[in-house]
């Protein structure tokens, strides 16, 4: 166990905490989409994205990554919201190799739609009861973690 | 739109950054457990929880709540672990209308081999990089947005 320190009583508290939050909030807002929009969150983050996006459009790969997704995981998604005529997928006009995603207007409204009720839902769970330096908090904090998973990532590729 | 006020740059920055934590740790902790005990994160927490309390013995409504799922979601798990001769399920002796689930010496076991490889993945995915103040403020964010939690189970009970 000497390369494998136990969680003092300030982490301990921290990591319940924290994974009661995993394992709550990703259902809860789930199931608010599901509800009043008919897509999964997965679905709305990524016309989220693409919405953001110049032109509403990325490259799979990059849209993969802001999405936090496999490629083989967006792509079995983008396939399904295709079919929807929310998004169109085609091969970038400057680089066959790369298969671009766009956001269509018939994504867009749904997004439009969905979006002032999905909102309400994460100001209720998420920002809450939270001071602005909280917030600001979190983000560096989730940010920290978020690059210990990417880094993670790069080491499972290596093995 | 004058009831759902959108994020502001701050929410946004730390809503996405807590997305990704959200959409990537729980699959991240799920296979390592997975891969090196051959049990679920959500298995692991149930046992985890039964080690820690006195006797090694919670009621099952109450072993719900410290794992963060609904009754009937464990009660699904603890059939599976109970085949596995991990847990057993019973009257309580002083109500029988309460059922309490006892982790037995091979689910101790069991738990005591998979810790090491686990809390090693925690310290890595979570912890590497934190300052002791992120590690408290952690724990104040968390629980607040447990609370939020809570309080929307509660008006979803009422509604």
């Amino acid at each position: 166990m000497a390369d494998a320190p136990w969680l003092d009583d300030d982490e301990m508290s921290a990591w319940l905490a924290l994974v009661g939050v995993l394992l709550r909030l990703g259902p809860a807002l789930d199931s608010q989409v599901q509800r009043d929009a008919g897509m999964t969150h997965f679905d709305y983050q990524v016309l989220a994205m693409l919405s953001d996006a110049p032109e509403r459009t990325l490259a799979m790969s990059e849209l993969a990554h802001r999405v936090n997704a496999s490629l083989s995981r967006l792509s079995h998604v983008a396939k399904k919201l295709e079919l929807r005529g929310w998004i169109v997928r085609r091969p970038s006009p400057t680089s066959r190799r790369v298969t671009q995603c766009t956001l269509m207007p018939a994504g867009y409204d749904v997004l439009v739609a969905a979006a002032p009720d999905h909102v309400s839902t994460v100001r209720q769970l998420v920002f809450e009861g939270l001071t602005p330096e909280q917030v600001t908090q979190l983000t560096a904090i989730a940010s920290a973690i978020r690059s210990n998973l990417d880094a993670s990532d790069l080491r499972t590729l290596d093995g």
